[in-house]
C-alpha cells in the first residue's frame, strides 16, 4: 500500500492505519496463541479490546510519515513494526494514566483497572475489587511496556540503526515519564503560571507524541541531524496545539465524541494553560471559585458548569484557540522550508489540521 | 576480582555484589548527572536510595555463576552489566510490587510510595498525597524498567547472543509479571489447596529469581540446551525453597532483620503454601478463625499472634521447614550430576544454603 502510494504522489494514511493495526494484531494472536486458557489470556484480551475500541494511532501514523520525509526505503516492513511497537507503548502509557488519574472510561469503554474492578465485584467486597483492579492493570500495563520492546526486536531491525534508534527510542521513554510526573506533581497547584503550563505541555506531549515519532520513522530511513531538525520544527507548534486543543476537548468537549469523561481533568485540577490563563486574568471572585472547585474529588456538573462559565467569561477559552491557531500556522511555514517531498509536506499539513481541530 | 578468582577455584560472591553495585552507582551517576535538578533527580534519588538500604543481588550472583557454569569468557564486563540490568528489573518489579501491596517498609525503609507521598504531605490533603505518592511510584516503576533495557543494550552486548538473550529475558519478565498477577488474584481466596499455591511460587520467583538470572549468563557464555537444562534441575527446587522461606520469613520473620513488615502478607491474604497446609489440617474452629482474620487489612499484632499459633498448632511450620529441607537436597543432587566446574559447583551450593536457611 504505502510503497505503492508514495509513487502516486500521495500518502495513504488510512491505508498506514490499517497496515499497523494488522501488525497489533498478528503480534496479539501469537500471544493469545501462547497464552491458552492461562492467566496470560486475561491481558491479551484487555489490550486487543483497547486497540479495538479505536485510537487515533497518531503515532505509528507520524513515524512512517518521518521514515517517507526522509527518503523511505526497502524495509517498509521494518517501520510498520516500528509503528505498531509506538502504539503498545502508548497503550501502556493510557493503561497505567488512567490508573494513576483514577479515570473509569477510555474510548467509551471502561478503563482496564474498572474491568479488572469488575470481573471481581461479584466475589469479593468494594474496596478489594478496587485494590485487584489497580494491582492487575498496573502489571498489565508492565507487560505491555515489555511488548512494545518485543514487537520492535523483532527479526528485521536493521543493526545499522540499532545505537541511534536506541536513543531516540529512550529519549522518547523518558520524556513521556517524566511528562507525566510534572503533570501529576502540578496537579492541584492552582496557579498563573503559564510558562510551566506550557513546559509540561511540550514534554508530555510535543516531544513523545509528534517529536519522536517522526524521529524514530526518519532514523530507520537513515536520516541525518538536519532532517531530523526540520522534523521538530515541525513538530514542537503540532504537538502544543494538540495538547492545548486535548485540554479543550477535556473540558468542553462531548464525552459521547470524546469517549472520556468531561469532569476527570476538572476533578484532578490538571494545571493545563487552559486554568494558568483564566487564572491569570480571573477577578477576585472567580479566582477564588476556580480555587476551590478545581481539584476535588467529588466536583459534579453543576460545578463543571461554573468553572466553564469562568473559563470563557475570562476569555481564556478564545485565547487558548488562539494559541491553537498561532501553532497551526508555525507548523505550516515550518512545511514551506523542510525540504520534504510533497507527498509528506501534504500529508503533515493534513495531521496538523486534523490534530489541532478535531473534536474526539 | 573475579576472572582472577575462579583461576584461584572459588567464586568470590562478595566481590561479584561489589563489581554488579559498582555498575549500578556508576549508570545512575550518569542519570543523576544528566538530570541536573530537575525532575529526574527525584526519581533517581529514590532509586539509589533502594539500592543502597540493602538487598541480597541473588540474582546478579547467580548471573555471574550461570557464565562461570558455561566456561565464562574474555567479556566479564558484558555479563556484569547483565547482571545489573537484572537488579534494576528488579527494583522496578520492588516498586511497583509495593504499591500494588500498599506496603509500608521494604529494606529497613519507607517504600517509594511513602517516600512520594511524604513530600507531598505537607501542601496537600493526607487523601491526595497518597494519591500523588501512587502515581509518582508507578511512573518510577515504569522508568525503572526503562533503565533495565537500556543498561543492558549497552554498546558491549554481542550481536550472536541477542536473539537467544532476549529470548530468555523475555520469558522472564513474563515470568515475573504473570506471577505477580497469579499471586494478586488468588488473594484473599483461601483454600487448601497447595498444588495452586505451588504453581504461584514457581512463576514468581523459582523461574524468576533462580533459574532465568542463572539462564542469561550462562547464554552470555555460549551455553547450549543441555548446560541450560542443568541449571533449571538446581534453580526449581532452590526457588522453591527461597520462597517457602521468604513466606515463613514473612509471618514469623523479625522486622528488625528482614525489613519488612511481619503483618503485610497476613492482611494481604497471601495464598501461600504455608495458608494451604494449615487449611487442610485446621480444624473446624481454627479454619473459621483462619478465615476471618487472613486477607483483613485492618489486622493487628494480636491477630497475627492467633494465625501464627494455629501456623504451629496445625503443624503447617513444620511442614513447610520440611519442604524447604526436602527442596535443599534434592538441589544438591542435582549439582553432583550438573557437570559445572568444581568453583561453580561450591558456590552454588553455599547460594542455596543460604537463601534456605536465611532469617532476613
Amino acid at each position: 500500500m504505502t510503497a505503492r502510494a508514495i509513487a502516486e504522489e500521495v500518502i495513504d494514511l488510512s491505508g498506514i492505519r490499517a497496515a499497523v493495526d494488522q501488525v497489533l494484531e498478528e503480534f496479539l494472536a501469537g500471544k493469545a496463541r501462547s497464552a491458552g486458557s492461562g492467566p496470560l489470556a486475561d491481558f491479551v484480551d484487555v489490550v486487543r479490546g483497547m486497540l479495538r475500541a479505536g485510537g487515533k494511532r497518531v503515532r505509528p501514523v507520524l513515524c512512517v510519515c518521518g521514515w517517507h520525509a526522509a527518503g523511505g526505503g526497502a524495509r517498509l516492513d521494518e517501520v510498520l513494526r516500528a509503528a505498531a511497537s509506538l502504539e503498545l507503548f502508548h497503550t501502556f502509557a493510557l493503561i497505567h494514566d488512567d490508573v494513576i488519574d483514577g479515570s473509569d472510561t477510555r474510548r467509551g469503554m471502561p478503563t482496564a483497572h474498572r474491568i479488572f474492578q469488575a470481573g471481581r465485584e461479584g466475589e469479593a467486597g468494594g474496596e478489594e475489587a478496587a485494590r485487584f483492579g489497580t494491582g492487575s492493570a498496573i502489571l498489565l500495563g508492565d507487560l505491555t511496556l515489555v511488548w512494545s520492546y518485543e514487537l520492535l526486536a523483532g527479526p528485521g531491525l536493521a543493526p545499522a540503526s540499532d545505537r541511534v534508534l536506541g536513543d531516540v527510542l529512550g529519549a522518547m521513554r523518558t520524556e513521556a515519564t517524566l511528562g507525566q510526573y510534572l503533570d501529576l506533581r502540578a496537579s492541584g497547584q492552582l496557579d498563573a503560571d503559564l510558562e510551566g503550563a506550557m513546559e509540561i505541555v511540550r514534554y508530555k506531549t510535543a516531544k513523545y507524541t509528534i517529536e519522536r515519532p517522526l524521529h524514530v520513522g526518519a532514523v530507520l530511513a537513515g536520516a541525518g541531524s538536519r532532517l531530523l531538525e526540520a522534523c521538530t520544527a515541525y513538530a514542537l507548534p503540532v504537538g502544543e496545539a494538540f495538547q492545548l486543543r486535548d485540554d479543550l476537548l477535556g473540558v468542553f468537549g462531548q464525552p459521547g465524541a470524546t469517549g472520556k469523561s468531561d469532569l476527570d481533568d476538572l476533578r484532578a485540577g490538571k494545571r493545563t494553560p487552559l486554568v494558568a490563563v483564566a487564572m491569570q486574568r480571573a477577578g477576585a471572585g472567580q479566582r477564588m471559585t476556580l480555587t476551590t472547585l478545581l481539584g476535588q474529588p467529588g466536583l459534579g456538573p453543576h460545578e463543571a458548569a461554573a468553572i466553564r462559565s469562568i473559563l470563557e467569561e475570562t476569555g481564556a477559552r478564545a485565547a487558548v484557540e488562539e494559541m491553537i491557531a498561532v501553532r497551526y500556522r508555525q507548523a505550516l511555514r515550518s512545511l514551506d522550508l523542510s525540504g520534504f517531498p510533497a507527498p509528506v509536506v501534504t500529508a503533515l499539513r493534513d495531521i496538523a489540521h486534523r490534530v489541532t481541530a478535531r473534536s474526539s
